[in-house]
């Protein structure tokens, strides 16, 4: 096959040396803003000619380094310079890493977005908790081509994790992108929309020049299992607990997950409690659009719970990696106001703890354990799927699309690694993959793709009301705050005399117990005191700033010398 | 087995009925005060009589929520109020969690160590360290049996991902507890020092009262590969990679690994730089003490490898947990003094993360890809193995230790449950099972055991110098600081006629650019001095502590509504 694929290429690049250049010697560019590395999250700008489109405009969520910080989006700066050549916006599907970060787009640009009816549901949800309220949506369905300037896209049905998923298939005057979006290939999906493997297999027969490939799980061989999988195993579960009080956490976007929740729990005879903000949001808008079948009169407010015994209950909330302040953190730890766990509920984890969650989600399962739940989760059984495509389905999809040359996305640094591997060993040329640092810009045409350059990117805090107002300084004071605390020195002088008139004090924040470590603040203060009077009796011309950094010193190295910590010193030296 | 494992359980309690209690009616009390849910780590203690002995004593390492610790150690409080009684400590290992607390016991108890050559060596190290050197140290070795006061403890062979592990029989009048202590049942150990299996047997067959056992695999289903496996894996790396410079990152205890990479070492002719502090150390005290075998002229300094071809050179180095200041992480950022990670490189990371370490060894592996290096890891292969038993190794020492009581040891809550239930699907009855918390006392004799009450119990922070002196509450702090900083507002007025002398002044850390929030900072500067100018308004007797409350009010809700953050608000108000 890899040969077969060679010499497929061999000849595409013949053919492609007679039209050089694209029309007019218009190239497309491919650049990419986020996706990579997880900095900044899914965010492909492609620009053709004056015409500049944007597909997905994702966040990420701040790792443990990131202090404080509730969010982290893509630098838009590029697109921001260039606002008036944006023509439009294309979603994939509605998972965080997706649109999270369109709302703090939308501030600077003024664009359509184009997506599928639930991605466009779950995006106008966070338009309305920023009061953009005249942003143009244009509701879509698979197959749908749209045409924006030279640009037309065309979106195709995938599976995932989330319903209404596409891929899109981008072309500009003889250019052909197929840019898979995040995707698995579940033959059996719940929702019965299958992904439109013949129209990528159609797209590659008539010639595709580049793919942009999900890679999140190149790492893992073979297929990931179908979603209704999921189903019969929670038909299992609630066959086997009739008697308890069942209980699902999982991702509130996975709706197919929902449906086979209550699919089961109508079975069973149960009624169901929503429990979760966020579930609460996407249970309503998917039922809303039809995405979500709930017969009338299952579901019930979790006040209710109490009305029924606990074989008539299934209960549905969010909390599935750990998150201390998620629903089924609070339950567990009988901090939640409708739902405290009791012996013999049945709870059912049904997700995988992302990288960094592990122990807040083995945290829960202790918790839930000790008030004697049974407790079911993905290290002991088939509770839950992935929703990104693995090896056999990325050849599937390599091999369907056929592309000329090949640009991973969506991954570590080392899952697009290991995706170029698989397609050199698909029989991509080496030279063909591209695997793209933040801001690279691919310059493609039928006969050449290479990367030119590169725009600002990178990513971007938000916390709070602050979008990009905290950057390294202020981290790397929270960071240091976060490790010893905090000690201020205050003392007051006049400044004629240099007479002491008050002071010093000590505050420490974040140090040590003052209670215990009184000696410790008293022989503080004598270092201080001592290091003012030798100042005071000086007399040239020492400033305000030495004293204060004297100060600074002496009481660094003799906290250093007494306890082995740097705490931040803040000397607050007041001339009156 | 069930069956006739209940039936000779119900037989012993027969016999057992005759001679009620122990001899003199003492009992036997184990007491956990350490190593359930990976609090304060590994330490048991045994009561008999007026006799304590002490069996390992671990730390943990901190969480992300413990800001700015160091470690973390049990809570001696118990022993240290008994500390007569404290007869000796033994050790099962020389890992962290199992001697790591050994220095702070000592500070407040005189007992000698009993423990293996191995163990007692990186014992010595960190005694040293805390200068400490009138520790009575007795070697022993595996076959051993020690007599102390009442008890008697035999040290018997395991096999484990440290040399000399050995697990305990601790026997008192009419009754004996075998304690696993780590273990996994490796057939083809490295060192040739087998697990005496047979000795474990030995005592199931003369009766085994209660049994403490390793849960930490107990999720996983089968066997633990042995060792041996690995060094097959480094085999054909280093066939694969001739020409390469090859690097091996893994714990520096796991010394039948690195003798298994210095082994292929100099089947292909290489010399060995060994990177890191800590694994310098046990390389030293390992090959002094002769469990690591390494041929003259094998090992070289690090400043020497510039004078070797790359195919001449393997690398030993610290930081398989992708530490930020390992040997590992300095190299892959050319942060290191002496080696960069260059293209070609062929590096093994043998070790899985640590539940919480994901994301920073996924840090590590993606710098060193894009250094070029040629990364294996333990989701692509078998560069690791685990050093514990899973579930049909756990079956082994249950069915061949056949106790009446089982306690199982060294796990989250979740692991301690489960082992439970895989002891009473072997056949010992439920209530046989203690699952204990921390501090819980478990008092037993042939006829009978049951949780009969419990000691103070916990963790301790240790943090620089400070052991203890580090609470709830300076976290507390550490964790706002670390959030959304730090706001200090200084202002100085003249107690006789509150006029205002200096300030107020705002000095921000952690919080935002000052640059960018210079508006911002003149706003909260107005409504300070609105609020004192109010206060200086008032004619009655308004107290210094209310200005100070006030201020920190009105700033605190005008900060939330710009910005919807809350750092911490210290007012400095001083009357001169």
């Amino acid at each position: 096959m890899a040969l077969k694929r060679n010499e497929k290429n061999d000849k595409k690049i013949e053919k492609k040396n007679v039209s050089k250049g694209g029309k007019n010697g218009k190239k497309l560019k491919v650049i990419a803003l986020g996706g990579l590395n997880e900095i900044g999250k899914n965010i492909t700008i492609f620009e053709y000619g004056d015409d500049i489109i944007v597909v997905d405009s994702g966040i990420a969520f701040p790792t443990d380094d990131m202090l404080g910080i509730d969010l982290v989006i893509p630098d838009f700066s590029y697109l921001v310079q260039n606002k008036d050549r944006v023509k439009a916006i294309f979603v994939t599907h509605g998972h965080e890493d997706h649109i999270g970060s369109i709302p703090y787009l939308l501030r600077d640009i003024k664009a359509p977005i184009y997506a599928t009816q639930l991605t466009l549901g779950l995006i106008q949800i966070k338009l309305k908790e920023h009061k953009l309220d005249r942003v143009e949506m244009k509701k879509v369905s698979a197959g749908d081509v749209i045409k924006v300037g030279n640009f037309s896209v065309e979106f195709i049905a995938v599976t995932h994790s989330i319903a209404d998923s596409c891929g899109l298939c981008i072309k500009v005057p003889n250019c052909t992108v197929v840019h898979t979006g995040d995707f698995k290939i579940d033959h059996t999906p719940v929702s019965g929309d299958h992904i439109d493997l013949g129209r990528f297999a159609e797209l590659g027969r008539e010639g595709v020049d580049l793919l942009l490939c999900d890679s999140t799980n190149v790492e893992s061989e073979g297929y990931t299992m179908s979603e209704r999988y999921v189903g019969v195993i929670f038909e299992r579960i609630f066959e086997k607990h009739q008697d308890s009080r069942i209980m699902v956490a999982t991702f509130s976007s996975n709706i197919h997950r929902i449906q086979q929740v209550i699919d089961c729990a109508v079975k069973h005879l149960r009624k169901v409690a929503i429990i979760g903000r966020s579930m609460a949001n996407t249970v309503k808008i998917a039922s809303e659009l039809g995405y979500l079948k709930v017969p009338p009169k299952v579901l019930i407010e979790a006040s209710q719970i109490k009305n029924y015994e606990d074989k008539q209950i299934a209960i549905i909330t969010t909390g599935s990696q750990g998150e201390p302040m998620s629903a089924l953190s609070r339950m567990s730890m009988s901090e939640h106001k409708q739902v405290a766990i009791k012996a013999g509920d049945a709870v059912v984890i049904s997700a995988s703890p992302i990288p960094g969650n592990e122990r807040s989600v083995s945290k829960v399962i202790d918790e839930l354990l000790k008030k004697g739940a049974n407790v079911m989760y993905d290290a002991l059984g088939d509770v839950h799927v992935s929703g990104h495509a693995k090896r056999e389905e990325l050849k599937i999809m390599h091999s369907l699309v056929n592309p000329t040359y090949f640009m991973p996305v969506h991954g570590e640094f080392r899952h697009l690694k290991m995706h170029k591997e698989l397609a050199v060993d698909m029989g991509t040329p080496r030279d063909n993959c591209f695997v793209m640092k933040l801001g690279d810009v691919l310059e493609i045409s039928k006969d050449n793709a290479k990367i030119t350059g590169s725009v600002p990117s990178g990513r971007v805090f938000v916390d709070g009301l602050g979008v990009g107002d905290v950057g390294n300084v202020v981290l790397r004071d929270r960071k240091h705050l976060s490790q010893d605390g905090l000690i201020v020195v205050v003392l007051t002088y006049e400044g004629a005399t240099r007479e002491l008139l008050a002071g010093p004090d000590i505050i420490s924040r974040g140090f040590v117990y003052v209670r215990e470590s009184e000696d410790l603040m008293c022989e503080a203060k004598e270092v201080v005191r001592k290091t003012f009077d030798k100042w005071q009796g000086k007399s040239n011309g020492d400033d305000w700033s030495n004293i204060k950094n004297e100060i600074k010193d002496e009481l660094r190295s003799f906290v250093w010398k007494e306890t082995k910590r740097s705490p931040m010193i803040l000397p607050i030296i007041v001339e009156v």
